[in-house]
């Protein structure tokens, strides 16, 4: 039976706790958070659990083998650094830290204390991603040209990170783990109209083999769109995330270049078949991820979104902010 | 009445021709073609235009008022000197030319002689486009945070540019007309998948006062898009060009920052009310262009899409061009 | 402080003590379900409430105010019947009744005794048809000419009653709720492919002043279709339950009839303009119908959606029934 | 080389003349049409043709060998009488006739003279149709459950028939091919709010097999539909014919009924899997519809659209009348 606590009771915090307590296996004894009210919350549906607002009641407690850090980024590289340094595994928000050194230090930690780190990057586990997986993995795209999300709505407006940090975790996790590899260049751009902080950007992820990776976020748009296009050589599918049903459409579709001799122009041939929407499981994400855990924390596996997995998001982020930096030197230098 | 002779009958010269031809107080007298298939087909519609494969008979002919030229990109500059050179009238497609100082020199050559150059910018002369700059000039969005067009579909590949010499200047042309100003900065990332020319393609143009502009093209989409989000300080509005009713959404909605006193965290409330469609005329286009062609002739006008506005155009294709270059340099420099 | 028992804990007897629970001025005091398993996901919900598997319990204890029977359609008289006999206010899932005889005798019963019956037609109390009832009143249609409701999607099959006994109730309540006159004839088709009874089924209803009403309601449906169009003389509308926004459509569009002396052929022209979806409220229906039950409680008022709301539903239904059985009679008598 | 006579140029005539006149081994020798404008506007687009304003020109001459009747449908039966006595195969408009007793007189006639009658079912002919009817027969969708039909849209208000004569052919024509038998029963029901002619209608077909199909036509819709759903008991679909790509979608879904002894309540389990959207062929129907036409004249063949086709959904036009008008004595007669 693994102890866990749970640090962090706001937006996302309930359904960890809800997902844990209900594995076999697990038993939550802790939850942490500095705010009464938050804590009155969590009682209320979990009476059984021990409400702290210490955090050393936790992190430091003999009872507990590992923790769920569920609070803002920045706070992520000192609780499980903690918690590793007191022998506990770790389940952690995405993005996994605030920098690629802290990542690269709580990995090594880990390594050397032979511990778990799992960095929740949830999409991974939705029926539609695992089904992406396996496409492009059974070669049903051919190789890979482009990846092409549309992640916008209006709000929720975040007051510590932008909304790159805020949204496109979640997609360049997905790319990474679809892809399998790590991109050669990274280019943002974005807005900033209300607090400082962009409201509207997009990243360029230039990977090896051509492959080209491409995001748009935005925290003003009047239309909530969760829409992804993927298109490779031989197949290319649109998964949109907001359709109750048939998420993923995949069109036998393709274009192929002749290679006639002695003509000018290159013929370029279109080709056009059925659509075809897969079933996709619809068990809860965190249902499958909470449980991936557990088995990894009692088998001793790594498991595939590990810390590392964290780090490559962590990289591809902060290229991004060096990306919009570097731009904004430019602006201020230029004059028209 | 006006005598046009119109060069070019590829994939879009006939709609020029028809709409000319349907013009009170317009002839079409003459139809260039170096096909004679292209001829042919001309004919069987209009057999009473003089149709030849020599330009000369077109930009020399003393018969002629004024040109359309409706050739590649690459002829425009020198087919549109010599008909100015000769005393004619320009209506040119779009991009203007393939340089900007091409561009430069024609607007000078025009003014000098005193004749109208119109670039064929035809969707400003949509229902749509024109619906929206009415909202824009009327101050129904409020101030203008961002403008991104997502124009994607499966082919037509071109053989003589990119995605973003082909599909890009409609939205170009789009936001320099509701925009009012010319970008700061021009960043664009794009990657090539088959004949070596990039088929798939990003532009971020960064316009004064915080208005960033995003355009998303692709050449290997399964599905076909033609989407813009317009966002305001005041409303929002979503334009699907491929809707047959209610192609124009225009929501009231909108965040705004609060500045209590004393507050940590900015406080940014949402505004959600109705959703309105306004009525888009259906005219074709192309005959409103025409007619106002035809009309700048006659009234000695400059029409608001003249050289001037398709060198922006060109210049912002140019800078896309240059960005692209030097990323180019970055990827191969680097070694990851 | 109203005391209220439940009677029924199947599929949405949970709403219904939710809301209850959650309202000042009310007290589950008993909750009644002869199925243990569904108390005992009561009791784990709302540890205080009483439960129990005695009726007697609920409908003749001098501790309760008022009964919310939430069980099959077949045993709503006897129970009504009692609660009401004891005194006891009544809120009852709909339909209302078997048989429009026991509703006529529940609407007596309760008047004799002075007590409030009102009947669970959740769907008034949604902000979609709310703003639809006050568009309609308000005069934005202009005169009714249609209501066209489809209700389709796979599932879930009843074992006691047929689709149009299943699903029509609530469009039947909605058009009552709209139009206020009762139909002067109502004509039904259906089809039984499975069990016997019938699983697609069609009825068209005649208003006076040529109003039409249609219900498709089907549970062979691959596709969740809840859609509404009503069409007034004025504009018309499109109602779709399914949007997570814009569910109402008003849609300025008609068509009128010329009058032009001498000519042969009636004039019709159409009129064609913008579109408005306006902000529907969100509020949960049930909330709203708690609410209102306990106030007419507290005041004596009749609600509108009272006893003989739910019998001029349980007519429809009736008179459906009777169509539907005279077709097959003559059906077996008609040789092709 | 055949030759053909046009009678009638009004709205659908032009797409008859454009697709007979691109036929080889087919010349149109003749335009007949009483409004002198419509002649001039078919001579613009065919001058080689012969235009005349005298009916007995193309029924009577010894020139032409076949005519196709483009005109209303009160005037089918003596234009085609007139054409079948001279000789000469028809090709007429659907509905074939105005009565059942015209149909079975010129199919007599028609089988007599042996000659072709073939009645313009032109959504036969599309892609998509001819993809259901090979899902049909080829069992992709097991035995038939229901065909359910909604065409709807702002006009076109006939002068002469109701929105049942105007609309239903189409889908009565759909059904009699997929389901390959008559009905044994027809309802139908209509409301009529401007002109006196139904401009809301619904009709309910029983097939044999329990079948059941249902139509919903509407000349007030303030959208335009155009969705059947066809059940069937292992697969179900849905045509959406507004759909630029993607027509059909084919559910992989259905309901199965359990046998299980000893209980009380069927056994109901769904099943759901894949959606499947083959492609459908775009070519223009009417140019296979007329070339066919050719080829059964060529060849004597009997077409599958024959008088017979016609005449069957001439047939359930007639039903439907009769269920109108009876339903009328009932509501006058009904005091409520």
């Amino acid at each position: 039976m693994l102890k866990l606590g749970v640090i962090g009771y706001g937006y996302w915090g309930p359904n960890i706790l809800r997902n844990f307590s209900s594995q076999p296996g697990c038993r939550v004894a802790a939850i942490c958070d500095k705010n009464p009210k938050a804590l009155a919350r969590a009682l209320s549906l979990h009476p059984a659990v021990y409400a702290t607002s210490d955090l050393d009641e936790v992190t430091g407690s003999p009872e507990i083998d590992a923790v769920a850090i569920v609070t803002p980024v920045s706070t992520h590289y000192d609780l499980a650094k903690k918690a590793l340094e007191n022998g506990k595994h770790v389940f952690v928000e995405k993005p996994f830290t605030a920098t690629s050194a802290q990542a690269e230090e709580l990995i090594e930690l880990a390594d050397r204390k032979n511990l778990v780190v799992m960095v929740d990057h949830t999409f991974l586990f939705t029926g539609a991603v695992r089904k992406i997986k396996e496409l492009v993995d059974g070669g049903a795209l051919g190789p890979l040209y482009y990846y092409d999300s549309t992640r916008v709505n209006l709000g929720l407006f975040q007051h510590d990170v932008n909304v790159i940090w805020d949204l496109a975790p979640h997609d360049l996790s997905i790319m990474d783990y679809l892809i399998g590899l790590e991109p050669e260049m990274v280019v943002a751009t974005a807005g900033a109209h209300l607090n400082g902080l962009e409201d509207v950007g997009y990243m360029t992820l230039y990977f090896p083999n051509s492959v080209i990776a491409h995001i748009n976020v935005n925290w003003l748009s009047p239309v909530k769109v969760r829409t992804t296009l993927v298109g490779g050589q031989r197949r290319m599918l649109v998964w949109n995330d907001l359709e109750p049903a048939e998420k993923i459409k995949i069109y036998d579709k393709g274009v192929e270049v002749g290679t006639e001799q002695g003509v000018h122009q290159l013929l370029v041939s279109y080709r056009s078949g059925d659509m075809w929407a897969p079933k996709v499981e619809e068990t809860e994400a965190l249902q499958l991820e909470t449980r991936y855990f557990l088995d990894c924390v009692a088998e001793g596996k790594r498991p595939f979104n590990d810390g590392r997995a964290g780090l490559r998001v962590v990289r591809m982020l902060e290229a991004a902010e060096e990306s919009l930096k570097r731009r904004k030197e430019i602006v201020y230098a230029s004059s028209h």
